[in-house]
């Protein structure tokens, strides 16, 4: 191992330890700071970000990885792909210059704030100028990035995100799924409306209890009490370190399983977190591989797991007792129905699984228009409403409902949107092979006992962190790469069913 | 301005951003977070803490110093203030060689853990390698700060904690009460044997309600809910940053009066943070001058405000309503009584006003003896003993109860105790000095009203942050430097009262 090596090491270690605090700080501003503390936040969250950047794009850096790659066949396979991602990030954060990477904070920062003010008013026209601004640096990022990076503007964007994922791939897939899905979404509708509509249970439910009830799904899925925390924000994240796991949801007194399956979901993101390789902690290769997979955690978790007939054998009468509840309403049968209900709807985030690629979907096409320059800015309300009508049948009526809704595109959060549907693809991939590896999972899950399916993760995702290209994962996990038909079969198995 | 001032200022407001970072993790560590975050989080506090001291020990930031001194006269007297200021901390920080920076935190981190282990079984012998280790490199950090300031070793450590004092000033002082303070107890005790007994209000006192209490009073005291939090920990303490200030306490449900008492004696420490000056913010020049000033802020708040009888006029009917007490323990004379009764123990923690200053003179004998190597290490469990038995009449039965009760030492933190006892002074001082000014005060009080007081305190000490000494602040505000003898008058007023 040379000295070159050991030297980026620590140097990588300090920065991720940074980077750490600042992941605290920002739950801390999120769930627990008084509201009086933002400014300072904001100066404190700006000193860890430009120090940690700075010791990234050091000349110092870039001279250490010339030397440790010119001797990298000194270092085993782990260190050679940590070394790898050491330059990956390297690229990224040299490819802009200061100035962009300034402009960009600020006009995301007064971007995202007239936004705040903009949409409850579905006032496109006001904020319209400031996503101009926003866009226009994006752009510039894209075409730098793009040119350090050998890739396409919209390409390095996304790889930011996701590693290794290129805009002709997923347009492949989501054109596909966009075929698919029209025709299947009429299919499920007709389907759903023959069979018992499902039956919510009647709240009030109190915030307690809801909580206990979360912390117990929690426990359950297998994410350890001296590892993480449950609070409450206004929207539901998963943050902190590894070791130190801070999970957030809201609360609906008439509605238990939005909170109930919203901590379900970010408890997978925790796992994956959790699982990531202890012996690599605070170095590249030991992070979470990309954002596709990071969300297909998440989803196999919710999706997969929580929302299927199996472990809901289980949850059923769990989630009856925590919350004191009684009749048919609180019957597996009647809660899965309940949780693979599907309406088309003009918000993504209150979308159902069926429905959801076709929000992302749109996203992408328009993001993509937009930063290749093929579509003007003007044209995004009335192309959004198009594309809702064309992919699910329904126009938004305002554009709260419609191009105001995501805070991404605003805060600059470009070519990010794919990752979720993505993350859908490979949790339907790697929970079929879970199964199909062990297949006593299921009857596991309907005693509650996640313990199989996570050893599996942890074994052939979590445990692999970034010292693999997500596809290389998929195909070492699933016996292929991204696969689009396992997500149509998985749909087609839990949706169709006689 | 020169260049190099601008310059400076950059520099120490990101040094101050990460410091402030580092007391958000230290308050969460102590608050919120999970058990297994440990290990990440010191990992991440050695980060933030390493980085500053990097960037303020950078030769540039010496020659920058250097240039920026030349040119000092073009500044105004807040800006040379200011560069004093950073000055100093530089001269502190380029004192010690890394590698002794590194020992002491080594060291100190293992003696503080076998500490923790030894002090419930009394068991010096077993700490006593390891505190003399921390001792042997607490004196080496002595020596190199000493030399680079032209201090003694001793002066040096103070000098960390309260700019500008000096042992020779301390010792003065001390003696001085040390003379008194024997001789004032017996007539303490005597007049207080001669009246009617307290009578401590009858619990259990369920946390959640103690918990109101003692944020109803932290708004009385003058903080303001936007710009502060009030949490549970093992010890009580303040944290956070000036805008965003985070208290904690710990709750005894048969004993009200501990909680609410911490609480509002960390409300004088958060009030001071406050009231620093807002232009200054995350510069040296805008921080609290030091320790005893902080420490005086503190004790006025408690000792001078809510433990004298005007405020608990106020105070004992919402402590009764907040409490659901009744009955003649709720009366305003009768908590009088209870807050002022004078006992002498063993702990300092949990001393009273009169022989709190025996705890510290004790301490600060033994601590000047150990550094300079007039007394060695074996000798302190004897010397700690006899020294209780000439102050306070009382010898510790074991050690736990004597020299292993307090964590300084073996945290390295040698020099820190006098403040305690300096604060206690200053406050004396500087509250007579404000009922002076405005003798309206005491009346204000009586009906919770603090703003008087608050208003005269900002004027004359939180709004001047570090741009004077101590002394120079004290000197402004009351008429003489630090002043033992107000302190006596207040003792003899309160305690010795017809």
């Amino acid at each position: 191992m040379s000295d070159a090596y050991r030297e980026l090491e620590r140097r990588f270690a300090r920065m991720a330890a940074l980077g750490e605090a600042g992941g605290m700080l920002n739950w801390d501003a999120q769930v627990m700071m008084p509201s009086g503390g933002a400014e300072a936040r904001s100066e404190q969250l700006a000193a860890l970000d430009v120090t940690a950047h700075e010791m990234l794009t050091d000349p110092r850096v870039g001279e250490l990885l010339d030397t440790a790659e010119q001797h990298a066949n000194a270092l085993d396979g782990w260190q050679q792909a940590n070394l790898a991602e050491m330059r990956r990030q390297w690229r990224h954060a040299t490819a802009v210059p200061s100035a962009l990477v300034e402009a960009l904070t600020r006009a995301t920062k007064q971007c995202e704030m007239v936004w705040r003010e903009a949409k409850p008013d579905s006032d496109f026209a006001r904020v319209k100028p400031y996503l101009g601004e926003v866009l226009r640096l994006v752009r510039e990022e894209a075409a730098a990035k793009g040119e350090a990076l050998g890739l396409s503007p919209y390409d390095a964007l996304l790889d930011q995100f996701e590693p290794g994922m290129r805009a002709e791939r997923v347009t492949q897939i989501f054109d596909d799924l966009a075929g698919f899905l029209p025709h299947f979404l009429d299919d499920v509708l007709r389907h759903q409306a023959a069979g018992p509509a499902p039956e919510p249970p009647q709240g009030p439910f109190p915030q307690a209890k809801q909580e206990a009830l979360a912390a117990r799904l929690m426990r359950t899925m297998g994410l350890e009490t001296a590892h993480s925390r449950l609070d409450t924000s206004s929207h539901p994240f998963t943050g902190g370190a590894p070791d130190d796991i801070r999970i957030t949801t809201r609360w609906d007194e008439r509605d238990f399983t939005t909170g109930a399956m919203a901590v379900i979901h970010e408890t997978g993101h925790a796992l994956y977190e959790r699982g990531l390789p202890g012996d690599w902690r605070r170095q590249p290769v030991g992070e979470a591989r990309g954002m596709a997979l990071h969300e297909s955690q998440a989803l196999l978790a919710e999706m997969q797991v929580s929302r299927g007939e199996h472990f809901l054998r289980h949850a059923a009468p769990v989630m009856r007792e925590a919350l004191g509840g009684s009749g048919p309403a609180w019957e597996a049968d009647n809660l899965h129905r309940l949780a693979t209900r599907v309406a088309p709807g003009y918000i993504r985030v209150d979308a159902d699984e069926v429905t959801y690629p076709a929000h992302v979907i749109l996203r992408y096409r328009l993001e993509t228009a937009l930063i290749s320059g093929d579509m003007p800015l003007d044209e995004l309300p009335g192309a959004w409403n198009a594309g809702m009508q064309d992919l699910l049948g329904i126009t938004p009526p305002e554009d709260r409902l419609g191009c105001l809704q995501d805070i991404h595109w605003f805060d600059g959060g470009w070519g990010y949107f794919p990752t979720y549907t993505l993350g859908a693809i490979a949790a339907a991939q790697l929970y079929r092979a879970a199964c199909t590896a062990e297949p006593g999972i299921p009857s596991y899950l309907e005693r509650g006992d996640v313990s199989p399916l996570l050893t599996w993760l942890r074994e052939h995702v979590h445990g692999l962190g970034s010292s693999l290209s997500t596809d290389e994962i998929l195909r070492r996990a699933t016996g292929r790469g991204l696969d689009v038909e396992a997500f149509k079969g998985h749909l087609r198995e839990r949706y169709l069913a006689p």
